[in-house]
């Protein structure tokens, strides 16, 4: 048995945890869910991750679940792709780590599931509020990037750093997606040219944004 | 200049921080802000946290955000509330902070601004949706709890717990308090009786729930 044995559905939170895994070069499992067909939604899953959402992994066998817990669990135990602890860099990371966890992240899940913050029927004012968060967030990035900066925490890629990227995609057909704010698009250039972020694209199956070069042309 | 500078609001997300700093016994300035008066949109204090919201954490000067994150972030720096890295609940540990970060903590900002989500006008919706997220939360945190752990994660009190029981305290007049909850209730109980809850609650305040021992009856 493999030390690692991820379930994820393509192109979801799951993403950046199996990014991750490539990048450390770790032998993992892999079960990808059939979201259409309710697989995370059965009562086998359920038992492993009551939440009924993806990423579930299992390391040695117990279940852990939240896509940015398991980003930073990765870190630690490889001790790669995180600040050293007592690093200046720490506090910062664990900011970044939590705001777009707690911030960006419902607000997406806001705009893709927008009958979920008010009911049906109210869709359209939902995707309104999320997309007002949203776009508030990558002023507040843009500006974290504005020193040239080539990784959210300086010059070392971290963890933080494959939360954003899977967040920047998934803003690729929003009116303005991420990559309409400057230092986003250049960071945004810089992260697709990894190896093993086209390499997860790949394993699941997925084209759009990273084949196209990403989304720079804001949408009415 | 003292280390580390609070600026807080009685009774919001800052109180864990604020509870923890005095746990932790260390010297802070605190700067108790007056939410009425929007002192927390000026734009001095926008500076600080482009967010507007409390809690900001000056440390050595520098500002940073996000409750959970700065739990974290303290307890690492002070060695203490945290599991040390490679043992075998820091798992837990991760994905806890993270899923009260990620989830309750939206839910109750939905609870408490139901307007946010979709606009005004679908208060009741949003409060209606907001409830039963954070139901469903309880009803996995006692789950977890189930095997009478005194804590969060086992024996040991953690960062996660200073979270938790803020937000458990946050629940106590909706229709469902987390006290509802036999698991739930027991650990409010421990938690209630930690000297420096009660002081965080004298310093800033605040005087319902902890003084009256919780809130175990279910309204209707």
């Amino acid at each position: 048995m493999k030390t690692y044995h991820l379930y994820a559905a393509p192109a979801t939170a799951s993403l950046c945890v199996h990014w991750m895994l490539i990048e450390l070069g770790e032998a993992f499992d892999l079960t990808l869910l059939d979201l259409a067909q309710q697989e995370h939604k059965t009562p086998a899953y359920l038992r492993l991750n009551p939440n009924g959402r993806v990423p579930t992994l299992l390391v040695d066998g117990q279940p852990h679940f939240e896509a940015a817990a398991l980003l930073m669990w990765l870190a630690e135990r490889h001790g790669r792709f995180a600040p050293a602890l007592g690093s200046a860099e720490r506090g910062a990371y664990l900011q970044w780590m939590f705001h777009l966890a707690n911030t960006l992240m419902p607000a997406f899940r806001a705009w893709f599931y927008p009958q979920e913050p008010a009911g049906a029927g109210q869709e359209e004012a939902a995707k309104a509020q999320a997309r007002s968060v949203i776009e508030a967030c990558w002023g507040r990035v843009n500006d974290a990037l504005a020193d040239d900066r080539a990784y959210l925490l300086g010059e070392a890629v971290s963890a933080a750093d494959f939360l954003l990227t899977m967040l920047v995609r998934w803003s690729r057909n929003m009116p303005r997606p991420a990559e309409c704010w400057p230092q986003l698009a250049a960071y945004s250039e810089r992260m697709r040219a990894r190896p093993a972020l086209q390499e997860v694209h790949r394993r699941e199956g997925v084209t759009d944004w990273i084949a196209s070069g990403g989304s720079r042309t804001p949408r009415a």
